[in-house]
């Protein structure tokens, strides 16, 4: 049976905590032809998430990435070939089979979608799960109204930019902390988002007293550590907090951060909730359409960074944890 | 003016973290007759509670005890002569003027109650705030169902011998950790709670392990610390932590335990909420009236520990610190 042959980027050894380069390794492995009921999928582009570390790292939970083979996660491809009667070549598909070329399925995988005017690696961004990651935590969970004082972390990643834009769409004076003076610049031009450089300030307590002096009534957390508790210090009697993260757990030695002042929740009666948006997937179509017409309406301002070529994947992961990323972090597969 | 004399304790200085003997003096004042419009109160029993220590140490809130001032909590006092209309001699009354022996009043402050059958101190602890703390943060804050595995700490205190009452009363499995085998063998056989000593355990996140293989749902925190790291290493996906009190805080030197693991409210999914009873005192008739019914049932077992004289009221203070109290501390004014 004739076959092509796909890249794939396999996870070879697991890191004890932060993963390096020599984790993953690149393969080629043959693809057959799809047979009745099979297609042949090309990715376009792969999603490449702070999350995929955990399971990396983890033998033993339940969604673990197995050594020797690609770390699935959220990915955009093109049918090549079609062996079934709903998908035809050309059509657009999102699935969850990242870090590889080619791929074949049954389809029982694939979501087929229409990117109607929008780049196809929208829906790895704004319009897909990181959108919906943030329009779950703000919107459903934090229920932000007018004038509310909200801030985000991690303002300038594919999540926080996101959830600034919603809460600021909501009628919110939204601050945001990025690690950059040119994210915190596209925040402020970009965004319209009141945001400032973590890593310029004497503290991120400081700074938050500054910006807020009446406090804060919603704290978006993508990254725990001295952001949540400086957050805890600045937020007002009955403040939510979104527990959407904790990268900041990823320091180099892997120790986790101590949080010395949770007794302010008891003080200041605040409710802490941490949340996925897997679970609440009842929502999705929902997601779509408001986000849809927020970005015709030209409410949402987002941006991404594209890193290209599939071998390249690993170097765009571990991006992450250095705050390479403004915006999305995406993988052109070429 | 004839006038007769109470004693108080009055607020000497301010500890740094933990208060001592040394921070309270006692002192003769004179106290006069009752005016027209007046009532004067002669105190009965007080309420000790481990939230007076905050405000003790800062003098910036809001809520600051004054220094050279009796440090006003709750108490339960009998109207010894009264000029007013609405109360009489020997009428039993709740008030925020605790501390001291005798106090006069316009009315304004006082709430009548009618024992009816209880003991009067029942009003301080069960049919009290300690008992409303329990049921609005177990049962309108956690929202137990039948069934579900329910973790309280300082489980043979005030606050937490109720919330595990109310728990078991829903239908829940209620597991308590208390500091000494006295406790634990009063909650096994009066609380009807499974009970274990924490000192005693190698860790606490073991012994929860052990008896909770299958995870907890709640965890009703009034420690922090430790008991809220185990806790949240035990919690099941979409657990719920009701925050009530952090009397771990409370080390030697006041240092904050630092918490190293809230990184599993977002991978749980959990929520994590402050209360303060006083927050919902529209819902303290609906509290007196359930919990009556329940007492009446005999659904409800309690218990206390009374400290005789006022003059001993700084000991009973600093007992809760050293957790001296089974159930309710309280000072009876002779």
């Amino acid at each position: 049976m004739p076959h092509t042959v796909s890249r794939e980027i396999h996870l070879k050894s697991r890191p004890r905590f932060l993963p390096s380069r020599e984790d993953f390794e690149i393969v080629e492995v043959p693809v057959p032809r799809p047979e009745n009921g099979q297609v042949l999928v090309r990715n376009l582009f792969l999603s490449v998430d702070p999350y995929m570390r955990g399971q990396m790292v983890e033998q033993a939970r339940a969604n673990s990435f197995a050594l020797g083979k690609p770390m699935d996660g959220a990915c955009v491809g093109t049918v090549v070939e079609s062996k079934r009667p709903d998908l035809k070549a050309g059509d657009y598909v999102l699935a969850e089979k990242s870090w590889r070329e080619l791929y074949l399925s049954d389809g029982s995988e694939l979501k087929k979608f229409e990117p109607d005017g929008l780049p196809v690696q929208t829906w790895l961004g704004v319009m897909g799960i990181s959108g919906f990651t943030a329009y779950l935590g703000m919107l459903e969970v934090g229920k932000p109204h007018s004038r509310e004082t909200v801030f985000v972390s991690a303002a300038a990643g594919a999540v926080g930019n996101t959830a600034c834009q919603l809460a600021k769409l909501k009628g919110c004076r939204v601050i945001g902390s990025a690690g950059s003076d040119e994210k915190v610049e596209w925040l402020r031009t970009h965004g319209g988002i009141e945001a400032f450089n973590y890593k310029k300030v004497e503290s991120i307590e400081g700074a938050l007293k500054h910006l807020c002096p009446g406090g804060i009534d919603i704290y978006f957390d993508n990254v725990g550590g001295p952001h949540l508790e400086a957050a805890l210090e600045s937020l007002k009697t009955f403040g939510r907090v979104l527990l959407c993260g904790m990268i900041s757990k990823t320091e180099a030695d892997g120790r986790p951060f101590p949080l010395t002042n949770l007794n302010l929740a008891v003080r200041k009666r605040l409710t802490l909730t941490g949340f996925r948006a897997s679970d609440h997937l009842h929502l999705f179509e929902q997601f779509s359409s408001d986000m849809r017409r927020w970005i015709e309406e030209g409410k949402i301002a987002w941006t991404e960074t594209i890193v290209d070529g599939l071998e390249n994947a690993p170097d765009a992961f571990l991006g992450l944890f250095r705050g390479e990323n403004l915006g999305k972090m995406l993988v052109r597969v070429e």
